[in-house]
């Protein structure tokens, strides 16, 4: 059964806090989102996830035209090219974690799977990372680079940018993200270790 | 005295937030356990350290057999083997601390004794800590190759997983496991540190 | 439409607690402050941001005098030396955050301009940072270095010391805080990875 | 005017809570005291910071002897060693805090100012930190060393082990140990990067 528009906007507020408290996003440069029937909740431009509320999420419909009047996250059509690629996708996250862009400078990642497994639980969670090369956040090229790439892996990494996440539910696309991150960290340490 | 089953479940859902809130575990990656007369109370499959509740514990008979209806992590048989080991083992927490994870990269680790005593704190806390070799986690190899070496040392680090470490109570386990992964750091800093 | 003097100093504590929470300052080293009519808020000497109060701030006129008996952080010229500079500065926060005092000890540092936009967002929020020589903390040999150079850049950044960062409000000033001491860690660990 | 002995339990519980959670300190290894007419209120043996409460602190007499039943921590005579040091001291912390440690394993260091001042705040608001020989904690070894060198700096950094640090009051104190830990966050990075 699917979970309820209250559980989803109380889950999402709740995985706005623990992100920001726990310092894997900072300032306002986070957004996520999540399907209920037809329509996608997203976070409001220019919100915090450290002061989210249930009434800064915004809606659209499923082709992006705005629902409410409130101006959603300019990265929306990140999410909504995740939407469309699989029905099963009911969550989307996008941070700027910092182990996630620092692992994005990397040398000689693979663009299709660009985290490696040194610990098992990111294939296992999520599957594989696309990297998608550098373009201006919120700039048309960006989505055009997105979507063209998004049938080619399972989470990306958007270079010197971020992490785009989906999942099946909003603490799924949490968890994923969050072993995203912790896999970029464990990444980063051992290539500076020479490992 | 022994704890009444109110007051191990109170700290259980403390250290589970404690861990999560402070870093020392991500999304829905670590599992506890203690005992309370003939049963053992683990968190559920699919749990959170982070949204952690008191009915988020199902109940085990001591050789493994449901006796709630929620199913627990598939990890139950890393901490059935400590119960079985002694009766003084009366709680378990196994988390996939980075620092931990991290230092079971380095080389020529001690296979019974893998953490140096940089502190003196390990050692008079916990005591040795054995190196489990990877095997893949919730598999019947990591169970088994666990079970061989159980006997071995005080606590455990699993190759490219994380720690498992065993407490008379609930906070004892607690207070190991952090002052293993806060040795897992200093060892790891100082190594990077060519020290 | 401003905001109201009970929004600002709601606003700015929760801005205080919040970066002590999330260890981007320590102990009683910040100060911070906004505008309100012809007055300026601003902590009092000696606080700290992890138990400020809105009883903390005290209240100084546009030219420095003090309005309320308690003493104003002895950082003040610093906040003054901002609002003189533009009237859309509506606030201003001090810190001593980590990375950013690192990176005040990088070699090469482009005086106008000293955090590298490995990523993009700081000059889309804030813009340049500027390097300021050091002097002690608090003196007016500070405070002269400071005001000669407040013209050339946005932000600023003093060596050995830590960041100084207007904005249009204090939430506004905080992201903009976050994302240069976030910009100063991708700095910092490339220039410690050699990237 | 002294502080009340309320306002000094409320102080000391918000203090051992923020160092734990910000992981300033882990498990169950720091404690801390202060002074109050001609007594001492140190916490208990075993107890946690991340748990502390107002009654988790025992009393001593200015020599040492017990007032209350509960047991002090083990590394009391560090504390008597700096009330009887100068009337001035009001409050005393001991922490395993990371860096610290680190630090202590750094070469070549001042015996009598062992953290460098690459920022000037550790000066202006402790002192000088002496270094204090490895001992085991807890033994009169360690106490021995620690009064012979009592005299010779205002903060104390144990090998191995981590700080010790006095203040006026309970604050002051707090104040003066996060000064310390971030310093030597400062000195261990720039060593790491060869500044």
């Amino acid at each position: 059964m699917e979970d309820s528009l209250e559980k989803k906007l109380r889950d999402s507020v709740w995985v706005c806090h623990s992100l920001f408290e726990r310092g894997k996003t900072s300032d306002s440069s986070a957004n996520m989102s999540f399907r209920h029937g037809d329509r996608i909740y997203i976070t409001a431009s220019g919100t915090c996830f450290g002061t989210m509320r249930e009434e800064d999420f915004t809606v659209l419909a499923m082709d992006g035209t705005p629902v409410s009047e409130r101006k959603p996250s300019k990265e929306w059509p990140l999410h909504l090219a995740l939407y469309e690629k699989s029905p099963e996708v009911g969550a989307v996250i996008h941070t700027h974690s910092t182990y996630s862009v620092l692992w994005s400078f990397a040398k000689d990642l693979k663009e299709n799977d660009c985290i490696p497994d040194h610990t098992p639980y990111l294939k296992m969670k999520l599957g594989t990372v696309g990297l998608i090369p550098y373009e201006k956040p919120g700039s048309p090229e960006l989505f055009s680079a997105f979507r063209e790439r998004v049938g080619n892996s399972d989470g990306y990494l958007l270079r010197q940018h971020g992490p785009v996440v989906p999942g099946k539910t909003v603490m799924d696309a949490f968890y994923c993200l969050e072993e995203l991150e912790e896999s970029a960290r464990i990444a980063w340490e051992l290539y500076r270790a020479g490992r």
